[in-house]
């Protein structure tokens, strides 16, 4: 580990000096890499993972796409923040120093990787990807489901970027030290609720705390109108049951709770689902003890028993009623990772939002589907509800597959995310890593590129002239 | 105290839906509220703090500036991030749906007001301004040093706001409680080390635990040059003695140490010097023990022994060298929170940058003086010094006085903040108390006003149209 982390340190102030299109070129090298190497490397993650082919080849593809997207991101040079404020020997409180303010990379950052996605939330991930485009080297705590995947991947791709850039380490002891290690500057982690509560603790309790960004996972609460449900049944059933089967129902978006108004017959959507492996055993074991106590509940009843066996799972599905939520919400409102989910019946006209605000923790996303033009006070609070309670507010759609985007949001109210305030797809990832600076009457020369006036980076400068400085007095009365 | 977290969480919605411009009305209504004051308020705050009266005056002056430059930052619009991306069916990882994103208030904001500055830090100050323009409410954990002024600006100011937006609320217990209310959504404190970080420990325990922002102090370490000092000695005593003197040295920004490559004869800037109270007995316990174990550390002269007496503190100035301040950095390298400064000596040529990276922690600000023109390999490794260590470099400059501007950062590496990602001086402030939401698909009709395409509240949307959503393939081997 030592070794590691030596050489991400080593790589801090290269990677922060690196004018931004270089950064972005070096990220492109690491796709192609990436992308030239899948015939290696998606037989070996479907080794270790047990998912599907199709689904490992997609994964692939999207994490090169990414780190493209944040190629993108980076030789833009928006993601900067310049801020130039001219010096003002007129403000009104007194004259004011030439400000230029810009976003410098935290320094190396330890992500640790998620075990459902070995491609796009591991080695090569989002996280790491939005941490190189700061600037910041990255350190991989590997996850334990795929480590000879994470070796080589990281073997691939880092040949493609500056020595020290990207390194990984192996072990749940060797990533604690290295989350306490004062070398480490921020960390960010996917995966379980307990897991990333306690690493989540270790980062604030270090001598210097840092910023910790943690993705815990979420009920994706689904609520279906009265309207919907008369108008598309059937589409609505086919494409829940093909949202929590997906991968196994290992995904972070999976819908765990279908809210609908009336009986609704969903079992038959759930026919013919193939058995597909669990991850690794101790996502065996959590899911069959969740399961069993799910299924053990009072007032949960069986629509679908689902089973798992040695040729994996096939999915489980429940029904219950607001009222049993209430009264066993330690077992029924948390996650349960894997092939399960519940329909949950509501009474039409009764407030379905504040049911789901007393009910549902920070979820990733919540969504609603609706019928054709529908539009109510009841359905208007519902909204304000799913919205307050998540970072992902979807129509007529299924959680699962999550945009990369420039507007994607994937973070939410905690347990959804430790800091509710950040995302961890979609190019606003970047800001995780970055904290502005400020130099005040610099002269040109001594000022990094970024916020010279010759501008040789040439990125996007936001400037305040003197005269308008004092803009604020054109609200005053 | 229960009262008044019932009216903010009570406040939370009215605010969040609030036009922008509206919001930006009320912040403006209680800026000229708090002015129109004045005379009640500055007499008030003189007798409670200690604090003189011009000062008092520039900083309600100022405190009501900063209110109305967060009413233009609501107005405008651009705080909301809105980011439309368009739908695009022939997106290359697949269909991709229509995404758009903005910022939502957290909701109830605990304030936990410092006593240094009674208007500009306190009821009314920057970290409630920058809240309300974000559409949080604020509760405001009063100071102990001034409390009657805290009620009394809070009356003021509220009268102007929506019923619940703004509350204050007295006692250490008190403040604990309420942050550990469900109620409170993210909490701001300006104070020490000690307290801020208990603090900051106390949120991140919470069953659901929320964004917190301490900004802690600092020992704001200014370099001279050889160049500079050959220049305007003078003149560089001079403006020293002025920032660490004024307000009696209680502000975080005070120069704590003073870096010079010769001899330096400060001691007479000093000079003449009238006592100033200090704002409260506990301030005075502080500084007196702190003092004293400065004094009493081997390796450290006096040049200006100052006094604490029943009229007020004058400065202590001391001297001492690089070796002294790393054989006792537990002692020489924390903050003295009064008109205490040392002048270290290092040696021209030596790594200077080096010394300060392994000495001196995270600082609010880092400065340096220079020769006209000055430049070096010597210099720029200071410089990059600086910039690792703090979040503001300034040239030629002291760091007390902090302008409330777009490109202002004040926060930095920990313990100068809690966060480092976010500064709580300046319009960028307004960061801290908004999460991103995202809405997938949803119909124009449900959408928030941000969102839609008639715009109805006239906010900057920046938009991603699906043609340019594959911009990531410009790059593409």
């Amino acid at each position: 580990m030592s070794s590691v982390l030596a050489a991400a340190a080593a790589a801090s102030p290269v990677l922060a000096t690196m004018p931004p299109r270089q950064r972005a070129e070096a990220l492109v090298a690491a796709a192609d890499a990436l992308l030239a190497a899948a015939d290696e490397l998606v037989p070996l993650a479907m080794e270790e993972t047990g998912l599907a082919e199709p689904r490992l080849r997609g994964e692939i593809k999207r994490t090169a796409v990414q780190l493209k997207l944040f190629a993108d991101v980076a030789a833009a040079g928006e993601f900067l923040g310049v801020r130039l404020d001219a010096a003002d020997p007129d403000f009104v409180l007194g004259p004011r120093p030439d400000l230029r303010r810009y976003l410098v990379p935290l320094g190396p950052v330890l992500n640790f990787a998620a075990g459902n996605f070995p491609f796009a939330f591991s080695v090569a991930g989002g996280d790491t990807a939005s941490a190189l485009a700061a600037g910041c080297p990255v350190v991989v705590k590997a996850h334990p489901g795929h480590p000879r995947l994470s070796d080589r991947t990281a073997q691939i791709v880092s040949a493609a970027l500056p020595p020290g850039a990207l390194g990984v380490i192996h072990g749940q002891e060797e990533g604690v030290a290295a989350l306490r290690d004062e070398r480490i500057a921020a960390a960010s982690f996917t995966g379980s609720l307990a897991g990333g509560r306690a690493l989540a603790e270790i980062a604030a309790a270090r001598p210097h705390p840092i910023p910790f960004y943690g993705e815990l996972g979420s009920l994706n609460p689904v609520v279906v109108t009265p309207d919907a449900l008369a108008e598309r049944a059937s589409a609505i059933a086919q494409g829940f049951a093909a949202s929590v089967s997906g991968s196994a129902g290992q995904l972070c978006t999976k819908p765990g709770l279908l809210f609908v108004p009336v009986e609704f017959a969903a079992a038959e959507a759930f026919e013919g689902v193939a058995p597909h492996p669990l991850l690794h055993p101790g996502i065996v074991d959590g899911y069959t003890r969740r399961r069993a106590e799910i299924l053990e509940t009072p007032g949960v009843t069986v629509a679908v028993e689902g089973a798992v066996t040695d040729d994996g799972v096939t999915p489980t599905l429940v029904e219950t009623d607001l009222a049993t939520l209430l009264k066993h919400r330690d077992t029924l409102l948390q996650e349960a990772f894997g092939p399960l989910s519940a329909v949950v019946r509501y009474t039409p006209g009764e407030s379905l939002g504040a049911a789901l605000t007393e009910l549902v923790e920070g979820s990733l996303t919540a969504g609603v589907h609706i019928g054709a033009g529908e539009d109510s006070p009841w359905l208007r609070e519902l909204v304000a509800a799913l919205q307050a309670l998540s970072g992902r507010v979807l129509f007529n759609g299924w959680p699962t597959g999550v945009a990369v985007t420039p507007a994607m949001q994937h973070g939410g109210p905690f347990p959804a995310a430790t800091n509710p305030t950040t995302t961890s797809v979609g190019t606003a990832a970047i800001t995780r890593f970055l904290r502005p600076v400020v130099y005040q009457d610099c002269p040109q020369s001594l000022l990094p590129e970024p916020l010279r006036d010759d501008n040789p980076w040439n990125v996007p400068q936001h400037r305040s002239p003197a005269g308008e400085s004092s803009t604020w007095g054109s609200l005053a009365a």
